[in-house]
């Protein structure tokens, strides 16, 4: 299942090229990728506080086409992997209307408790690896 | 006393204005600040772990002259009042090699615990207290 | 008149307290600030591209209860007062959905040409002063 | 050649985990690309302004231990490849004192006009080409 979340683009994102900086797309992502986990029924917020934290391991993104000040763009993400040790997101962003490709991206990130120590999210939480399974699998 | 804390525009602090974003100078005054305390022999990170925790209750700058990309700069800060409940704090920004005025401001803090919750500094940690006053009065 | 916007703090805009960080305010108020316009029938972007920019000489905010992550809230915005050289607008920050004042601000801005040298808004661009006096005053 | 780049974490590239936001590892990395390129005898800044402008076709970081606010760390930054149209950066971020690997990241990037509009860099300006392929083969 991919996520889907309309956003338009802050003056404090751009630099002055004029358009997007590099690194403000993964806040961007990271807005998606709550999006996502919200359709589990739980936000992002409460995985923290249920003690389930998810750093970043690694993350990446192509850039395709900047986006400029006060454009509209769509951003899909999704849950594409998953161990009991970590998960993986993938993202795209078009920019409407016309629906050009902008930039893609991933994240993966480790299940970890709050001291940043990894968890066996399955062991530890089997009722929220099986929604995120489901969730991960549904069309 | 005056802190003196020498800086360089990182280009993420520019906008599509080609100037630092307004918003960026917040955290510029941040660092400063921190130079400011440092100088207590305590760090800011030092007093947090101490459970002193200084979120703002007011901020506010004026903007002069636009930074750019690779600019040189220096800030000063200054405590310039405290209560047993608040302080605050005085910033100027100095283009460099010239000496150009480009920004004031300033912050309030008030002395919270980590739970956000008031503390009266001078009872709860008269060491603390005691050296940001004497650091607060020397030339 | 009073421009709405509802936003969601997002995850990159907190700090180690767990609360929205102190800077990341203005780049609230400025979303706001441009849905305020646009009710003018004019972006920002149009405004830019028009040859007027808005630089700031100045801000400021009060800071009365800490957002945190995935906090609803709202924005409105408002130009208070305008010349022929420059304008100011205030805002008001609202946590939803208790509608609780979470933070207060105003910026001031300059008219200017691109080259960021002041002009008479009034002399160069009258119609679109016109407007932004219609909107100021409209209820 | 390798450029090195001492910094300390801002309070402010903090998020509510209390370490680095990943997000915020890129303008660490464009900070000691600069300073890479500086080594040249040229300004980032500089070549800007000759027509010359390097916007990111793609980025990547490996967050391998968490930063925490006023860590001190060194950044070092490498040109790894250069061709007519592009070139890549690697980098490596210690912290210090003891000199533990925080974290990775690359960043490629295109040779453009301020339009955006892909250059032949060894054509449009073999002096900065030349200057270029020396720094990234000198040990």
């Amino acid at each position: 299942m991919k996520s889907e979340t309309k956003m338009t683009v802050r003056y404090a994102e751009t630099d002055r090229m004029g358009i997007v900086h590099h690194s403000r797309y993964f806040p961007i992502f990271e807005v998606a990728r709550a999006d996502w986990l919200r359709k589990s029924g739980m936000t992002y917020s409460q995985m923290e506080e249920a003690g389930i934290w998810l750093p970043l391991c690694e993350a990446g993104a192509k850039y395709i086409k900047g986006l400029q000040y006060d454009d509209d763009y769509i951003v899909y993400a999704e849950m594409k992997s998953m161990s009991v040790a970590r998960c993986r997101f993938e993202y795209e962003i078009y920019k409407m209307p016309e629906m050009e490709l902008a930039a893609t991206g991933f994240t993966e990130h480790g299940f970890t408790a709050p001291s940043l120590k990894p968890i066996n999210l399955k062991k530890k939480h089997p009722q929220i690896w099986e929604k995120l399974c489901i969730l991960m699998e549904t069309k």
